[in-house]
């Protein structure tokens, strides 16, 4: 029986979903080509530490790990292709202006990131290099947008936040840097009595940083918080051009409905270093999309590059979309005659789906319902409708 | 340096290639998909034990193990999907009837197959469940041939083989059973020298038995290689039934040109029962596409089935094919005001490549190539050529 398991957090995706999924990557691929995104596909494994370049902690948690038999180094299975997606543009294409990339591919995770989390996901996503302003940052966050509409998602939600709030007051207190996934995790959670718990646990933290931290996990909300963290946060530098870089987005795209969310911590793998982003909506437990920009993640590859982009799970996607539709089929009984052949030819040219019956066989299917079948009337190989298609 | 470095055989795939692979894929799912085969998408990893079952020691030595964190046991990352696929096949659909499935993911080798070969292969494939008859694998066979054909490949040649063949010769004579890889060896080089050889090394090894894989090293051609397996090897039944399955399938399929090779080893991991076939074509060092027939490798799940079905690695299809071609594009400039995005958002649901310049830019790309500019003429936005397109 144990030869029937998969392992936990991993699954089979069976007939019509599997289309659905192929649909959805088939769509956006070509709608990220249309914004002239060009398509690249690194390797599934390669060396770990090139994988986890610029990342935090987290990833290489995250990461699967296994011996090169040629090498005799430790190669990781990518957990996320935006680090493998920056050392293509800082090495291998190596291109002094812009450079817009797309790409789609399975991605494993060592652990299941959430409770209802796969450990395996099919990574879309789409990223520019090379473009420091804000307007790539739109261009992004448009196409994230166009991204769930077009797959069909209603009523997405975009949250805001920017790293370096959090960053700028954990770098004005020594004391907090030890218990930096600590905060990361309360702040996740908006869990003030264990922000204020810290004050305890910290030798020598200092009680206004407590008090910034409390103030960060109530900081959510319309695009208003904005203005309510310039008044009740302490007046860093670093945190005023954070919010400057937020309000200049928001004012430069007047038609979206945006929220932000200084607190939300789970945008990503510790890269990022500008405006992020996720999308939100009805029918999934968490974001749907995740984004934002992570200037200077190829330096580790030999060359600094603005950098923004986005991702998102297609499985998970499609896991949220309504049951997807079964195609429709014709039936035809096996044969090699000509007028047959033919005739299955052109079918299947126009993008017909027909099913040649294999002698002595019924069959059952769930991507197709088949509502017409092949038949041979007067010399002549006609298709018609069944009339009751449910007996297939 | 060393983080810009890639693993042996493993390779980033660059823009124009990995959209032409990507179109390669939709083409073949498309037409997998006009046959009624049904779409999969199994798991990138599962337990090992699942991961070989049926299959022969060669798959074991392909796949490369990692430890579950769940669950403690051994993972493999799969280096074939048809295991999976009959799996599934065996016991998430479970039908009694025929069933078509079809499947295309990353599959990983733990070392590369040949000198030239890749380790890591997007593997795609069609695969017949439920039914044991030839109609099946003419089915199979045409689908194949249609698939390099749909490809652009030209002058592709069909070798057919039977496993049963050899295994007949090795099962008759029991000093030949330790020595079974090696003899796959020598048979696949059609190494005679090495052949003779054996009759030194194996103790208690018949002379005839040595004379047999002599011969069997020696049949290969065009369909008469058949009457002459018939006169020149032993009478076994085993061999006279191979021989029959052979020839019922030439002769169902008249318009085909076929080869024989009864010493061609590399179709496959050790799991094909009946007829197996490869598929080789000018311009790539080995076969393009191996399939055939493996009935029962289910029954490791189960539920034993008759299966038919083949494989091909879109990377390498691509790799010989001649370069893509790249698509046109349109330039244009950047700006949020309403007529501008418009005229985007036309222009893209149109399918027009439109890349927009972001400000203080210049942009180099491999995959498109910019031959029109989106310009404000008289108060509206106009599509015009660029007179010197190579500028871009």
């Amino acid at each position: 029986m144990s030869k029937w398991l998969l392992p936990e957090s991993l699954a089979d995706i069976l007939p019509a979903e599997a289309r659905r999924i192929e649909e959805l990557r088939r769509d956006l691929l070509d709608l990220y080509r249309t914004y002239g995104f060009e398509l690249v596909a690194p390797p599934l494994v390669e060396y770990l530490d090139s994988l986890l370049s610029g990342s935090g902690a987290d990833l290489n948690l995250r990461t699967c790990k296994l011996v090169d038999q040629l090498s005799g180094r430790t190669l990781g299975v990518r957990a996320d292709m935006t680090p493998q997606v920056s050392r293509i543009d800082a090495h291998l294409l190596n291109r002094e202006g812009v450079t817009r990339l797309c790409y789609c591919g399975s991605v494993l995770h060592a652990r299941p990131t959430g409770l209802l989390s796969d450990r395996e996901l099919l990574q879309i996503g789409a990223e520019i290099y090379g473009h420091a302003g804000f307007e790539a940052d739109i261009e992004i966050i448009e196409l994230a947008l166009e991204s769930v509409k077009r797959a069909g998602v209603r009523e997405a939600r975009l949250d805001l936040n920017h790293p370096a709030v959090l960053r700028a007051i954990v770098d004005a207190d020594p004391a907090l840097a030890v218990a930096s996934d600590e905060i990361h995790r309360l702040l996740d959670t908006k869990d003030v009595p264990g922000l204020d718990a810290l004050h305890g646990q910290l030798t020598g933290v200092r009680a206004d940083s407590i008090e910034s931290l409390r103030v960060l996990a109530s900081l959510y909300g319309g695009t208003e918080v904005i203005a309510k963290a310039r008044l009740s946060l302490p007046a860093l530098p670093a945190i005023q051009a954070a919010l400057n870089d937020l309000e200049t987005l928001i004012r430069a795209l007047p038609d979206y409905q945006f929220s932000v969310d200084l607190a939300d911590m789970g945008s990503g793998y510790g890269y990022h270093t500008g405006v992020v982003f996720s999308i939100y909506a009805h029918g999934w437990h968490d974001a749907l999309v995740r984004g934002g920009r992570y200037d200077g993640v190829g330096s580790a590859f030999g060359r600094s590059r603005p950098a923004t982009g986005f991702s998102l799970d297609l499985r998970k996607l499609s896991s949220g979309l309504p049951p997807a539709a079964r195609a429709r089929a014709i039936r035809a009984p096996w044969g090699t005659d000509a007028a047959l052949v033919n005739a299955l030819r052109k079918l299947r040219l126009a993008g017909e789906i027909v099913v040649q019956m294999l002698p002595g066989q019924a069959q059952r299917m769930d991507e197709f319902s088949v509502d017409r079948e092949l038949v041979l009337d007067d010399g002549t190989w006609k298709v018609r409708a069944i009339s009751n298609p449910s007996a297939d």
